[in-house]
């Protein structure tokens, strides 16, 4: 095995007594942060314990090598799963499977270059899954099984599914020049932007005005043009998403019509997807997973964006059984990993 | 007057002879260039000669101070001014009445800090007006009058108008996260998008798709994401205007419909202007003129962006008088110089 460069990010392994049981890892890179899921290897055979015995959890900055450069998003990814095997009393020689999900995956290219620089790390019979991030929220609510369609809606959006026998599809993911309408950072521009119009006359009078303002801690709609290039990152932008369902439960059209605009171009992600999958089978009502994540679809409010999109898909595709993962998409990843290595594991016999 | 720290920007006023006559500089400071204008100080009582006397011409590059910086920005001012009062062989004692009209300056305070940078350079009896550069666009229109209502729509797109006791109103202009939808940049993103939707089963085929892809060199839809990103500058992306017109001409329906909702948005930026300030009077009839300025209005195709808009505008207000510049913006600062140094010449009589 690998011996890491400086030393230190394995050390552990000879400074603590190690359990002698199978584990699994299960990683969810984003773009915030990383997450990382050790559980014990469990039986194929039996039902899945619940609640999931989750041996440790460990944490750690952004992974997405767009955004932070391949070597730091190795570094991180190396060291949240150190964290994790040391935190479980485990090591890399107790690891049977690795699923890592993570976003800025999008080519077979880039999870080859991944699986290689993994496989530096463990041993040949370690089996090693390379995934995009949706991929483990997706695992998170059908329990590791690759089958339906997940649909994330936080600061961006994303809808992809899954067939039974290995097909895939995507729809939006393509960031906010090129029309994730219906995201977190969709919703929040479209607000400023009514803002702006009700300024200058080109749109109706909207109570977005008073609340965006004063949540901004601006005094005039004049300023927002300077705070939003100031710093035109698309979470920041997003973050205003609550002020949008608010103003929409008091009543304010302009926000309502937002937020209704936003269920439309979420539902139709999902619907693209489901149509070119054919999910919901030849007479349209076949039974498929739809996993539904992130901030804009779990927003637990009167106005619930994630409620509306699910009425919207169950009208079209009556099949569809919508599921709020309890779970996160990091142990969604580990799920997946003892699937596939329970599956390849089966084959071999 | 001010000798400039390094002594080299108007050294050329003690190393050649000079031209006694009075003149005028009008200068437009784009994002992409400055345009420095000097032309004779044409006496008020006679009609303004045609071709207009431009002495001499001369351009700089980028002097939003947001873009390069407050020094960057004054240097290149400085000697753009310079360079045109050296081309036409005269210097600064000539100089009677400077008009600066730079994007950027949107505050009373943006105003008061460069007139008081231009009086270390202009001693006291010479009059500085400082404005934002759709000012300039719209006295290019009226020959430096300050009355009506400019639309330009160029990379950007903004709405700008005056009346004639002095007030003033602006719709749009707020950048493309704000919703100026009608821009150049506006109707390219709409395109890819559009591209993006059709690759993923969101929207209908179109030829954008074929027309886009050859245009960038790309092979499938999925690479326009990094395209995008990889430079997501609103020029580059705007450059895209004339694919989704020679689209719409071909007869795309995808094509068409960004270009009428464009025309759409750019005229509702005029109206919104019109209404604010009664330009079109009490019954809606009053004259006024409505300059046309930019690239995606001077498009010359047989998609006529600009003679869309007018059209629009025009069922509404049949006083609008459209108006598309002969002379470019810099010479209607310089005219605009002309006409306020003239009016408070008079008032002191």
């Amino acid at each position: 095995m690998k011996r890491y460069r400086n030393g230190e990010i394995w050390d552990f392994e000879h400074e603590m007594p190690v359990m002698g049981n199978e584990v699994i890892l299960g990683l969810d890179g984003g773009t915030t942060s990383t997450v990382c899921i050790c559980m014990p290897l469990l039986p194929v055979s039996d039902p899945l314990p619940d609640p999931l015995p989750v041996l440790a959890k460990a944490v750690a900055g952004c992974s997405n090598h767009n955004s932070v450069g391949e070597a730091a998003a190795r570094e991180t990814l190396e060291q949240v799963m150190a964290d994790a095997l040391a935190k479980s009393g485990s090591n890399r020689s107790a690891v049977r499977a690795v699923c890592l999900a993570v976003s800025g995956v999008n080519h077979p290219t880039d999870q080859q270059r991944i699986v290689k620089w993994l496989r530096e790390i463990f041993p040949s019979y370690v089996r090693l899954y390379v995934q995009n991030d949706a991929v483990a929220a997706l695992a998170s609510g059908t329990l590791g099984k690759l089958h339906g369609c997940v649909l994330i809606a936080g600061t961006g959006t994303i809808a992809y599914g899954f067939t039974e026998d290995g097909r895939e599809a995507r729809a939006a993911g393509a960031g906010p020049i090129l029309g994730d309408w219906g995201s977190g950072y969709g919703i929040a521009a479209q607000a400023l932007t009514a803002v702006i119009r009700a300024h200058d006359g080109r749109g109706p009078e909207t109570n977005l005005t008073s609340s965006i303002l004063e949540k901004l801690g601006l005094s005039s709609a004049d300023e927002l043009i300077g705070w939003t290039y100031a710093d035109p990152s698309w979470a920041r932008i997003a973050a205003l998403v609550p002020v949008v369902v608010s103003c929409a439960e008091a009543g304010d059209e302009v926000a309502n019509k937002i937020l209704f605009e936003s269920v439309q171009e979420l539902a139709l992600s999902v619907k693209a997807v489901v149509e070119r999958l054919h999910l919901c089978g030849e007479d349209g009502k076949d039974s498929f997973p739809l996993v539904m994540v992130g901030g804009v679809l779990e927003a637990k409010k009167r106005w619930d964006i994630g409620n509306e999109v699910i009425n919207c898909i169950s009208k079209e595709y009556p099949g569809a059984v919508p599921i709020r993962p309890k779970v996160e998409p990091a142990v969604g990843a580990a799920l997946l990993a003892r699937n596939c290595y329970m599956k390849e594991f089966c084959k071999e016999l």
